[in-house]
């Protein structure tokens, strides 16, 4: 076994938060992974904008610094590219020429693999080198591996997860302490939770594209983030949650991807969920997936949905897989993006299955309220299941909620656009799916 | 690549439970499989006892039946022999006798796993063939694909593990319905949930064994199933749980590997867990992991713990992967087992960390019993943190709780030798750690 004891070489590009937390382990790390391994893996070539004031981790022995990432990728003393840069444009850049020089990577990033994963793919295969990303979602989670080896031989009929963890951390704390979103947002800033522009998390645009990949890999598809249906956590209330409660369940962040008779219904959007259920105890900054499997049914994950050291984990424990395979063979061959090939694909964000809903207003209190509400539900032949309405904090404007029998969700949608019109509405209606199918 | 067209072909021994599970799954989903492969993984020769009886799935194409498992071992059209016969006698001579033919094994065999697993592995690493067996564990959560792959590059700290359904399912119907434990075991029994002899079971040894494989996986350490501290649940009665609940806490039978200044603690016992915590939510049939990682933190995976079909797509996972090496390269070259190899190995079942105790009697109503048990507790320097009684069923039998602060688990032992000398005593004092760091 005299090759094996041949080291792996890495070259990383990209200091921040998740190439500190590798590093770290790398270094702290290094003698429990080359036992694992029955090789070392070495860090040779490390590349940032601002690479000379690092503090570089002890342990790691010579590391060729760098501001020039095409130094790494063509470096002859780098196996393996680690891409943790993060966005779209530079990042295509350095993944792409390190697939041109036949070097393998691991990449941490989401958005480039949602939305340019399956080409990406493809080159890397074509070049035959070797890819990995599971990093890119739910960090703490080794969702991938679960995906790509650990449940392989099941089909997967549908995946759920809690994939943003900033947004998770405010509807939990909303819940908790019935604070507003804006506040809870403003202290997520200062924990370091949430980004300066609080969008992608807020509006659910980071979570689709964790979904995207997800989906990809659950499904053998390739799945646009554009073609899945989003709504984000704007528009919920601390008094939401304290409507939930009431009806026995709570509010989250729920990312689906679901085999139905209408093709793969996608979506990212709040729902209630029973208090009893596993995912309702997802708290905080946690990411969670559920899965379900036609042959293994049920299996659920948890961990952290980012950090330095989660993500860092991901990183490491891919980077080993890797340099496995760079020393004993390339097992990878087939694309996780798009291997299915299953003729057309047909992605959905409306099902026509049923589903009860919540539906929350604001008013001006006045009589003949429910009667307009009601005739807009009976003439679309919703059977409405209860009326709930909760001490309010303000006068002025009056909160309550109506909950209905189980109803597609085109009907509901056309329900809420006929209620948009009605002058005592304060705000428009909003509508949750309760208890979608998990 | 036409290589990678080729087929790799499966000997299947052992047509049960699993083995049938397995071969559905093979059939049916033969097309996703071969997608997801790039080449078919085709069956090729099968053995049973009564193999001429079985009906085999429909798609299979031609199989070779045979009653001798020498056959498919030594068949020259078998890439992998699947060993799912269970026991130790024979499956050990299958994987024996597979790997002097150079074929791969992917086993299910907790049993033989966790007593021989290091030197089969050995065997195998030696051989230069593939050895998998993520389904010897839980059979429907992909813990092995996770800790050898997917957080590989953490370092466990600790793992603990919900890893026996049928004990589970019975605390929980014991739970629910408060009915006691003869009449559960008699009715999963019948649920075909339990074996005719349910000791292994009930006593913890099956637990057990799957608990040496685990912490083999997660600290690399050869680990002795009879290194293992090991308490079943004969003793929990349905007021155990009433007990528990005022306490806001449940029962469950706790699989735990952890690493403290001691050494590796190893222990299988029931122990009193937070009513709120996700490991409480574990309920019936299903198995929970949860692993708490230097970086990565926590972590937690759940789903089936058995059922033909869930342990058939663990079968039908390790079998791909095993394919996908012999197609393209064998990434595995370090045992699982003692690739440590921390010079001597200490396990321990006995911490000096301190834990709160839950303290059940039941006594013969008289005066002076809360004195007498006090009085050795002080003996002991032991706190008494309350005192708590519910109505009884029994006039005869007086039962009530003591809890006790923070104490290490030596004290308690010692304390409750000293109580079973009491005359007041209907039986020996039943001690459970509340809360064991998790």
């Amino acid at each position: 076994m005299i090759a094996g004891m041949q080291q792996v070489n890495v070259g990383i590009v990209g200091l921040g938060n998740v190439g500190s937390g590798t590093l770290t382990l790398l270094a702290e790390n290094a003698a429990q992974i080359a036992l694992k391994l029955g090789f070392p893996l070495r860090v040779t070539a490390v590349c940032s904008r601002s690479v000379e004031a690092k503090k570089l981790p002890e342990g790691l022995g010579p590391v060729h610094r760098t501001t020039d990432w095409r130094e790494i990728v063509s470096h002859p003393e780098v196996d393996i590219v680690a891409e943790l840069v993060g966005g779209t444009s530079v990042a295509a850049e350095i993944i792409n020429g390190a697939i041109e020089h036949k070097k393998s990577v691991v990449t941490a990033n989401k958005e480039l693999m949602a939305s340019c994963g399956s080409e990406i793919w493809d080159r890397a295969i074509r070049a035959g080198i070797n890819l990995a990303m599971e990093a890119s979602v739910a960090g703490g989670i080794p969702i991938h591996a679960v995906l790509r080896e650990g449940i392989s031989g099941d089909r997967v009929v549908a995946l759920y997860g809690i994939l943003n963890g900033t947004s998770n951390y405010i509807l939990t704390e909303m819940e908790k302490r019935g604070a507003p979103l804006d506040e809870v947002l403003a202290e997520a800033h200062r924990l370091g939770y949430a980004e300066a522009d609080p969008s992608a998390d807020i509006d659910g645009f980071d979570a689709r594209s964790k979904l995207a990949i997800l989906a990809a890999l659950a499904f053998g598809e390739k799945i646009t983030p554009s073609d899945i249906f989003v709504e984000g956590i704007r528009r919920i209330s601390p008094m939401d949650f304290q409507y939930a409660h009431k009806l026995g369940h709570t509010i989250r962040l729920i990312c689906a991807a679901r085999q139905t008779s209408d093709g793969l219904i996608l979506s990212v959007r709040p729902a209630l969920i029973g208090l009893e259920t596993i995912i309702a105890g997802v708290q905080g900054a946690y990411n969670a997936v559920w899965v379900k499997g036609r042959y293994g049914q049920d299996t659920f994950y948890y961990g952290r949905g980012a950090g330095p050291l989660p993500t860092g984990v991901a990183v490491v424990s891919d980077l080993m897989r890797v340099a496995r395979e760079i020393r004993y063979g390339h097992p990878e061959r087939v694309s996780p993006f798009a291997h299915e090939r299953l003729g057309e694909y047909k992605p959905r964000s409306v099902t026509s299955e049923k589903c009860a809903y919540y539906l929350r207003f604001r008013v001006d209190d006045r009589p003949g309220i429910i009667a307009a509400l009601a005739g807009i539900l009976a003439e679309q032949h919703i059977s409405l299941e209860a009326v709930l309405q909760l001490p309010s904090e303000t006068k002025s404007s009056l909160p309550f909620v109506i909950t209905v029998e189980p109803t597609c969700e085109h009907t509901i949608r056309e329900a809420v656009q006929k209620m948009s019109h009605l002058d005592f509405l304060r705000e428009p209606p909003l509508a949750l799916p309760m208890e979608p199918p998990l």
